[in-house]
């Protein structure tokens, strides 16, 4: 139970704290929505666990000017003085231990953690920015959802992370939308963490987890770093399909069979490829209620059930109903298809293969569940 | 993918009818609209493997007289003559060679297999009834849903049917809607079998499989008997939790939270008092397809959005939703945990424990995600 886990929790960090050395510093980089909401959580569980982790948590925002209270004025300083992100995430307060510092390279510098929380796109261009400065011995958690797929292979964000800054980099995922976790609604997320023996033994999974951990954002620690990247980026293709039955009014059966099928090829994949853990998708929050999360509403599903009514091209609907943004789901099962015929496993992933076809070749979405 | 199976199947069915004997026999217990639905696929199944299957397939029809063209009929002379269950799944025709016999004694003395699909108070006097008519060397197979829960013992239905007529029984269970499967509106099922040496060895799993399988009713077999049993009750009490989350409003994010610790405590209690494989409630669609289908909608979750919404206790809104039935999913988290507590594990099964707090000690639902 919460509180049987809460007081087994401090009595753990309590340990910790006596074999700790000097507290550890936290940064976070990126200060979105979601980069926001992170460092509230690494804000308040810093404050809460003082003999672990150094009090003040710094997180890295781009420096922008805003018009605020009839005054343009720069996005740190109303951050600093008011602790709310009054453009990203408009209406939550942070603790006020939650530094935004503009300057990339000292957070990175002054970090014993690092965790990232900024768009895919930007992560190459921010690890070249901050190149020299990471402190020695630092770790990383990347909180960036998804992975990047190309023809011949498939990276995971804490790969580039890792390549590019050195840092060791675990992964965290769940079914985690951004405003919900920052208005404390309860739910639960992921964390892959498995660094090997040279990384600094004071960053155990306990630590991690203690960064991460709240009441209201329950946090399981798992080895398998690449089942929890994968989750978040290949549910969005099963998202689709659960869309395409709504769309095709074919009911919860047939929905849930396909989530089913979905999650199957999921793990499979996983196994496939990075030789994941079986579990990790069918038991934990980054795979199984990301997933569900995903089928019962959000853009992928709804843009699949626009799809499948209106019989609109994809790139169309993409204009219409995401302002010209790829659809996610759309995207990664094109990607993802790709890779497979390249690697000639195309065979092993019906419902993955179906789901490319109706939307980029014209297959009928009544065919469907005829080839899965 | 589906052909491939399916051609698969053809050739293994094929190679299976050259070893065997005489055509198996098979026999439905029940004609309600699951037993019909479930009789429709066999008569479907007998005809097109004549070289395993006796092509005659004889559904048990409890005689009623109903109404019919303007005089009173027997139920089972209308099925006969229009292949249609006129009272429990009208608009639904089974093929011709599903005969409808109303000695349920004759039913079962010429069965090799024994399908039983009748309502699960039935079950034990339907078994005395057939006392000393069981073919010799018979088979069963049990789609009744659900399992019986009592303070020392939890019983599945496959097991009373074995007890009491001697017959090894399997079991039949997954995100299966009786009206939906019978319109052939896509779905899964899962079989759990594993019959020990004492079984005719012409009775395969292949055998069984041959007998379900239809490309609109996709069939994986398991050895875990009671992980697919245990799946389609205790999911009901999870589907109460997801009612309780979305009548209180928290979002999918809690919803798929709620769920997936629902999803692992199926898991767990069929791993402490059965020994189940763990991958049966989180892989199969007797487990995460059959939860997911019942939180979407159904009865369960209807009734514990009202219960939350309109603070009625749960008899009262029995009484006005549902005619004064008992609904399955308190029932069941009643008996669940008087059973718990009788066996001193309550605290392990905190999400089952709290609905049961919920709907019969006046909890308050807002404390659900506080106590697990």
């Amino acid at each position: 139970m919460a509180s049987k886990a809460f007081s087994k929790l401090n009595a753990l960090t309590s340990t910790l704290g006596k074999a700790a050395g000097k507290p550890i510093r936290i940064g976070v980089m990126g200060s979105g929505n979601w980069g926001t909401a992170i460092a509230k959580i690494c804000g308040e569980n810093a404050r809460e666990h003082p003999e672990i982790f150094d009090t003040q948590v710094h997180m890295w925002m781009y420096e922008e000017t805003v018009p605020y209270q009839g005054e343009q004025r720069k996005l740190t300083e109303i951050f600093n003085s008011t602790h709310e992100n009054v453009k990203y995430l408009r209406g939550v307060r942070c603790p006020s231990n939650v530094y935004a510092n503009p300057d990339v390279r000292d957070v990175s510098s002054r970090s014993d953690i690092l965790v990232w929380v900024v768009p895919h796109q930007f992560v190459e261009r921010i690890c070249h920015q901050i190149n020299g400065s990471v402190k020695s011995g630092s770790v990383a958690i990347s909180c960036i959802k998804g992975v990047s797929v190309q023809e011949e292979s498939v990276s995971l964000f804490s790969d580039v992370i890792q390549k590019h800054t050195g840092m060791y980099c675990g992964v965290l995922s769940g079914a985690n939308i951004a405003n919900e976790v920052a208005r404390e609604k309860f739910c639960e997320t992921t964390i892959g963490y498995d660094p090997d023996d040279t990384v600094n033994p004071r960053f155990t999974p306990e630590v991690i987890s203690a960064l991460f951990y709240r009441p209201y954002f329950r946090v399981q620690m798992v080895k398998d770093v690449a089942g929890v990247a994968l989750g978040g980026a290949l549910k969005n293709i099963v998202a689709v399909g659960a869309g395409i039955v709504d769309g095709l009014g074919l009911g919860d059966n047939t929905k849930s069979a396909v989530m089913r099928i979905g999650l199957m090829e999921m793990q499979n994949f996983g196994h496939v490829f990075f030789n994941c853990d079986r579990l990790t998708m069918v038991e934990q929050s980054c795979g199984v209620a990301d997933l569900i999360t995903s089928c019962l509403g959000g853009r992928n599903h709804h843009c699949a059930v626009a799809f499948v009514q209106t019989r609109k091209p994809m790139h169309v609907l993409e204009k219409e109903l995401l302002n010209g943004q790829k659809l996610q789901g759309a995207a990664t099962a094109k990607e993802v298809h790709a890779f497979l015929r390249h690697h000639n496993r195309v065979h092993e992933f019906p419902l993955f293969t179906a789901i490319y076809r109706i939307v980029y070749e014209g297959m009928p979405p009544e065919d469907l569940i005829n080839v899965i």
